[in-house]
């Protein structure tokens, strides 16, 4: 019988999904198959698609996907969910979004949510990626519904990152663009067609002549209109143009080591607390002294030195 | 000569900018600092402000916290900026928030933005809080510029949690009303002078009586024009029915629990990495990983296992 890695290598949707579960849950199969998948990753182009809500990211990733679906290619998206982090649970409607882009064996989508208190999703969507890189899908779109910091740590990952405005949406914007400035390789105004276009373009041409990025990469502006479908052929050109000036970039691996940094970092952490919490009676350790944390009974510092000074018995 | 934290419990200005910095910056001070303060911690109210970007919610907080102050009390804010992970560094602007609020001994604002790879902006951010909490700040308002995982933890530690809307706002509005319907203590529709007031108040009423929520709080919906001060008052009104409701909900223990939880796992992760990467050549063999990750020749979870069985040396 064929394992869930072969089945994975060999392109089956339905074990992608199922790996991809496996690795949401962080279950003990997941760092086998995982270590199986990786040396098989490195061909699909990684596409990080962020911004504000209201600028209609979702139906832009759709239309690339289908830009890319009707060039004969297989196209996994992966959505990033900020619910909470108390109860878990994926909100995006897939289906809802599967109706849209038909129930095609060459699209595959999926939502990815936080897992209650140990976190991961992170590291769940990098490793989700690296499946899909793995089973040949040939594009991997990363879109983020929120813009909080795991969004753009997860978006930088990406072999190109798209930034995705939108005209006039008041002051808070100046703050965003600000913060999602440095990641953006390809900036999009969507809603073209609405008031304020240009004054949107002219700041963020603005913004974009004071960043200095180490690269010398100049981020091209691209105006669509998602829902008309305009404009996204010239997305996938300025994505091309971004991809093919990467390969002659000197930051290049510089970049990769960087991402390679943080993942290992995330992945370390996760695991020394998985570590930690497995000896026994850590775990009832950390519960009582989370009580008396929140009676005031003691600090929280106290309390992380009270865990690790216990001799594991 | 007194300490650092002997002049933070006094309420001085400078030294709580002083205490929040050390805690930024993770330094060894801090956690004795923070053992120091903890115990004078409890007497704030800490509301947590949160919403898409767009929402104006720089201007409710700045209105709120001018509501407050005239009523003669001291009043901080702690704003969360997304900013990138790779630079660091704060984007918001205080300077220009300060000129609007009036360099006022009672109101007390700094923004808090992610330092390299490490993370700990929700571990320093809860810190910060506690730090303004002891320092005899009546108010706390912790203000989130994105809407991402880690805001959404954030503001679930607060003692009410204000969700922010604006009219109109595309599709986008509904997955991220969706993410955000559980954190809302009390929701606000800011910018009510707009067009489609009506018809968020009606997705929002439905929205909320599709959620049940274990305590059985209805969350009261309040319309606010910031930018005029309207509503401002209403919103303070809400926020106290449901610190009134939370001293008789059987919830609140168990939800303290729930932060305090959350709050000494961020902490242990951050100390068991730090502890880690501070035995001799750690750091140096993490790089080195790095390196060899980027370049395929080893994945990350081999990586992970490599660097846990080099004995410390």
């Amino acid at each position: 019988m064929k394992s869930l890695s072969e089945k994975v290598l060999s392109g089956e949707a339905r074990s992608v999904a199922r790996a991809i579960t496996l690795i949401e849950n962080g279950g003990s199969g997941a760092a086998e198959l995982m270590r199986e998948v990786y040396p098989k990753t490195g061909n699909a182009t990684v596409i990080g698609i962020t911004g504000p809500p209201g600028a209609g990211k979702s139906s832009l990733v759709d239309k690339l996907a289908l830009f890319y679906k009707d060039l004969g290619e297989k196209v996994g998206i992966v959505c990033i969910d900020p619910s909470s982090p108390f109860s878990g649970g994926a909100i995006l409607g897939d289906r809802i979004r599967m109706a849209t882009l038909g129930l095609d064996k060459n699209v595959f989508i999926r939502s990815m949510a936080t897992r209650g208190n140990l976190g991961g999703l992170s590291r769940a969507t990098v490793d989700a990626v690296a499946i899909l890189d793995a089973a040949g899908y040939h594009k991997v779109i990363v879109e983020t519904v929120g813009v909080g910091q795991d969004e753009v740590e997860i978006v930088k990952t990406a072999d190109v990152s798209v930034v995705v405005l939108v005209p006039g949406m008041g002051d808070d914007i100046q703050a965003i663009k600000a913060g999602i400035m440095e990641i953006g390789d390809v900036f999009v105004i969507n809603k073209a067609d609405r008031e304020g276009v240009l004054r949107t373009q002219k700041e963020l041409e603005a913004l974009l002549n004071l960043a200095h990025r180490p690269d010398m990469w100049n981020p091209p502006i691209v105006k669509t209109i998602a829902t008309e479908s305009k404009g996204v052929e010239d997305l996938s050109t300025a994505i091309v143009s971004y991809l093919d000036f990467q390969k002659t970039s000197e930051g290049t691996g510089e970049r990769r080591r960087s991402i390679a940094r943080w993942r290992l970092t995330e992945l370390l952490q996760e695991r020394l607390l998985a570590d930690l919490l497995g000896r026994n009676g850590t775990r009832e350790k950390l519960d009582e002294l989370a009580a008396e944390i929140a009676e005031k009974k003691i600090d929280p510092y106290s309390a992380v030195e009270e865990i690790l000074q216990k001799p594991a018995h």
